[in-house]
């Protein structure tokens, strides 16, 4: 059993936390929080124990009712391997602690490369995190973005990638952040640094990427352009993509033309947080044109890189050596096969 | 068992359906749609038999991969009890069908008052339902109004109610409506319509309505504010909310300010599609200044008039006669217990 | 000619600026920003001499190509009187500077009444503000409440106010603040502290409030509710506000029903920045039962303290005595006669 | 003086108007509304005589107090041209009417290319316009793409053209239309229909567009991307859009990174209804790399396509045959030129 926390019980960590909780080889050791929130209160209601960061504030917890476990410290005291999914920029400074106790440590896509000096991805580079003490799970767009060129890398060879992403401004429950009604170049330059992130998992792709933000919560948008080596064809991708387990084909049949059909979609079937872990990518909208591919691919922020973190763990800890099994353990355990 | 049949499988109707199926004493047998669609192929991962509404569509469905049982006429007849969930006014056309298959039915609060004669809510007049062939619920904001009135007037009675419901603009996955950045007076007439649809429940509460329409998917907020007919305080009405099955409290612990963290806190206890079946009155804004109360409270649309409609079938089919009994049977099929 | 300084070229001091322009009693001698930006251009643009708050930053300014012309305090001394237009909280920490420099200052209602000691609206309390060295004008929202209730109060007496405040998100062109998709309780706790404001001008009014925050960026809208000391007419009331100078009546006849609608009817008026600087009461919402009022006012943020502050100036300076005669003259230098 | 006829005096044909008042060489003899509404009081403001598509409906503007000139015919009669700004498909139906009247007609971008048999962009092929009796201006989209791609093709050859439109959702005053959370793929389709409607005025390019709708009311986002026929420079293309007529540059020094801040930007500028008529090209975006460029630009919806119909006009009467001139003249006199 992978004795696993979570330290930042928020958006991304209490996702992994119910994730891990499914999986039949690992187990929540204990989550950590700030202050007390809703989120406190959901861990005490999945029986999480719940540790703090500052003890101080212990006395708060106890006023609300929150019964706190222990310091950060004590819970990586009784862990094998922490996922740190604290806000972009703390994980890094959170390192030190994880060296001093000993422990593997997974962060998420806020930080950079060097954190971890390894970036993961389940499709992609499994097999370069055996063992490791140290990696990064690439962050939600980056996730969707090298799933989707490694399959079609693996088939035809990439010459060139050009995405444009459009991202969500916030995440449904944030209520501070904007904008309300404009459409923002973030950044203004180009390329965006998304392209050197691919990189970061795929050394030898060729991309460029430009990246915007819109007034929208439920999930990123990507139109992604491919050169490929060799002419495709449209039947073919979407073969290869009817077998990817992490990649999901959103059928013309269903009608569905935007993230938020997609997202009630995904509601109705039942899925936990109505969670899209696959990329969503628009049957309809898949195009090639002799060596030319174009499709667009929905991106739930929230979601894609809580399934890759679980891989994450195992590969690290060594005890499932071959990705396909990893991966299908995942999923399975989830009770997810990815939309068709 | 109570053999019922969705009319209309959309928004409400496809909560219905699945309430209805938690029901030991209820069974669905079927749902009807118009055209294939992403909810068609819920209704078939539900295995739900589909009714179709005009067969002449028959071969459309079927190359798209979706089995139909039948007509809506064929629907009707292996029903008790039909709900009506078809988009507002076409129930009111529906009528002649039922009448024609001699079957109970349940209109939604799309349609006026006299689709039915009578108006439903489970919390107000459950007993005068009993045995009834027609019914309506009323629109979700109407029920989240005549809960927490009925349940102050119970206590103190009510001397008038001064409302205002902040609206959203569309369901979540209605990407036709808008407005995008506007607040919509909708009526720009003081009162609107609110009041007297309260009043078919309620007809001796004396009540003044004002309703506006903003840029949100997530829930209506009411301003509620009453004249009490004696001095109130606000533990009390904390206390009889606490006990009150369908009205939930929003404790000021979890830091919860607006419908979208009240959405998530409910995503995240694990409600099927994130509904909030309950009134969520905010604890922090419960006020009361001798006989004047006032309050915040959100009404989650898509969900408040499904437990309604659930305990409005029972006492048609009068197989429940006292309220409390089908209010507890429904919450507790559910798994529902009012937020705390 | 009054000589007024500008520190803080932002939404209100950019337009307080133009406004000043069109007065011939007053003229800018300078406005002030801290950086480089789309405001400074413009600044530059219009020819006011721009001051900056920390020199150290001239060369910035200079690289952009956009001239210094010295230091706040510099401009301080070239003034009769400042407007301050920096953001909430700031206002307070620059009283020093003001101070020392011997010079009258007006704040916005980001600020606290202390800052000032006297909170300013032109149609309530023009006189007191005669003389003076400082003062504060009150918040949009406030000074939407106090011109309504002091009409209402002159004819009938009001015995009770309550309002429901619901307010833009954030300003059109600010991209950071949220929320995309809530409705935010703002404050939970009822009653809001617009109450309280409104009586640091109108002391002897009895008034309560509720706000919330919503995802639009046109204009705060007002639900406003009074009862009156005597029985009310509707037409009354109407005839009033048409003869108001500082508010407008959204005529039934136009159609519009929204903030979205009256800032396009604002905009094909032609006035500058589509700005709306009266009340814009709907003429459709206005009800009165007996004592009981009730109507929907909206108010845009960005304008109406705009007109106030050129009355305080005047107030302060004691060059006119009579409010009528310097709102007349404010609305007549600006072209401005309020919608009808 | 050419006499102008408006059909359509909403969002475009308003603008028109008013843009046809400024020049020498034309004047508006009147424009035509289908009921009451807050633009057909602005008519009123500006003595734009108003004709009514129904007679039958006088009476109803005579009870708001709008003077009514006549039918639709009636206008027809007076004018030497008319600009159908109709809704999209209403144009194609009036088709018949300009016939049998004997005048010109110019449609706008919601009507197809066949309507005139002529699509008409000021930079592309003004000369080909000269006296026809009907053309088309081509949408808002197609507009800002074929004005940039004239740009960079007069220049180097364009092989190829990849854009992506990341468009409003609906105009401000629109308060129907949504999405209010989503993206929406519109098409799903990869191409989308815009790439053939560029070919309509540039027959010879090549492109492939992609095209999105998100939650905003402001401007349009293009991501272009062009295979260039010689390697280019980024300099050369600043120095071409700073000498070309309709093209603007957001500078990097302004710090404007959004549609919001631009639109307060030229709001700010005093521009009649904050309208931006140039491409808004984004300084900080243009990146070259050897034979291939890529840029962000933000074209405003409602404003761009009215200086092209004013260009239209003269061209298709034959006054000024010089491209360049109308050009200029149209510029100077709406007091424009481009931001830099
Ligand atoms: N939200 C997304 O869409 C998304 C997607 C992919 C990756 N990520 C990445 O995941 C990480 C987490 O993001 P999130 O959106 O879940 O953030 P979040 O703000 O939702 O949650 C962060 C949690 O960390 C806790 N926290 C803050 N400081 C802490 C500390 N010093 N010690 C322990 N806990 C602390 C907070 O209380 C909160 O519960 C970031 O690196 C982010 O970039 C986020
Ligand atoms: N959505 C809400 O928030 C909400 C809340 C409370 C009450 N209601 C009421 O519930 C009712 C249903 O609303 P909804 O939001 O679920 O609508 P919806 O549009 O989501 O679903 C309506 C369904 O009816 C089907 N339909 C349409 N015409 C039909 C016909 N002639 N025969 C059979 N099926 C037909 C459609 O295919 C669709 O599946 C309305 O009366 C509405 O006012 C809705
Ligand atoms: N925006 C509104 O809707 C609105 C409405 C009514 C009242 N107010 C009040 O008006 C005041 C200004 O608000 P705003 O919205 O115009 O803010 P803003 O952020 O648009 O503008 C503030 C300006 O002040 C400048 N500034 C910041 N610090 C400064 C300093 N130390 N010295 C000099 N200049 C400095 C900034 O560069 C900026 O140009 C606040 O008190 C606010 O509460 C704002
Ligand atoms: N709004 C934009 O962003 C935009 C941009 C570029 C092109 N266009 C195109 O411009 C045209 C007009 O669009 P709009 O946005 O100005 O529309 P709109 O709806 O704002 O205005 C249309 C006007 O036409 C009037 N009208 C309707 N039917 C009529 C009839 N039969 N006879 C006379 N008048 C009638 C309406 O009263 C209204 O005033 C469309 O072809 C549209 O595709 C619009």
């Amino acid at each position: 059993m992978i004795r696993v926390a979570i330290n930042g019980y928020g958006t991304i960590g209490k996702r992994v936390a119910d994730a891990v909780t499914c999986q039949p080889d690992m187990t929540i050791v204990g989550v950590s929080k700030t202050k007390p929130s809703a989120e406190a209160y959901i861990a005490k209601a999945r029986n999480f124990p719940l540790y703090i960061a500052d003890l101080s504030k212990k006395e708060e917890f106890d006023k609300a009712g929150i019964p706190v476990a222990g310091s950060v410290g004590d819970m990586l005291a009784a862990c094998d391997i922490v996922v740190d999914a604290t806000p972009g920029g703390i994980g890094a400074k959170n390192r030190a602690l994880y060296e001093k106790a000993g422990v593997k440590a997974i962060w998420q896509g806020g930080e950079d490369h060097d954190v971890a000096g390894f970036s993961f991805s389940s499709s992609c580079n499994y097999s370069d995190a055996i063992g490791r003490d140290y990696a990064r799970v690439v962050s939600c767009n980056t996730t969707g973005l090298c799933r989707i060129i490694k399959l079609v890398d693996s088939e035809y060879g990439v010459r060139k990638v050009r995405a444009t992403m459009i991202r969500r401004g916030g995440d449904p429950g944030d209520i501070k952040r904007g904008p309300i009604d404009a459409i923002v170049l973030n950044p203004v330059t180009i390329p965006s640094h998304h392209g050197p992130d691919v990189q970061s998992v795929l050394p030898e792709i060729k991309i460029t990427t430009t990246a915007l933000i819109v007034p929208t919560t439920m999930m990123h948008m990507h139109v992604v352009q491919m050169d490929l080596k060799q002419p495709g064809t449209r039947e073919r991708i979407i073969e290869l993509i009817s077998k990817n387990p992490r990649i999901g084909l959103v059928r013309k049949a269903t009608g569905i033309t935007s993230t938020a059909e997609l997202k009630e979609y995904v509601m109705d079937l039942g899925r936990p947080r109505s969670d899209l872990w696959e990329n969503g990518v628009f049957e309809g909208s898949i195009s090639v044109d002799e060596d030319d591919l174009c499709l667009f691919q929905a991106i739930h922020q929230e979601a894609d890189v809580v399934v890759e973190t679980i891989d994450c763990i195992r590969a690290m800890m060594g005890t499932i050596t071959i990705p396909e099994e990893s991966i299908a353990l995942t999923n399975h355990s989830l009770g997810f096969s990815p939309i068709r």
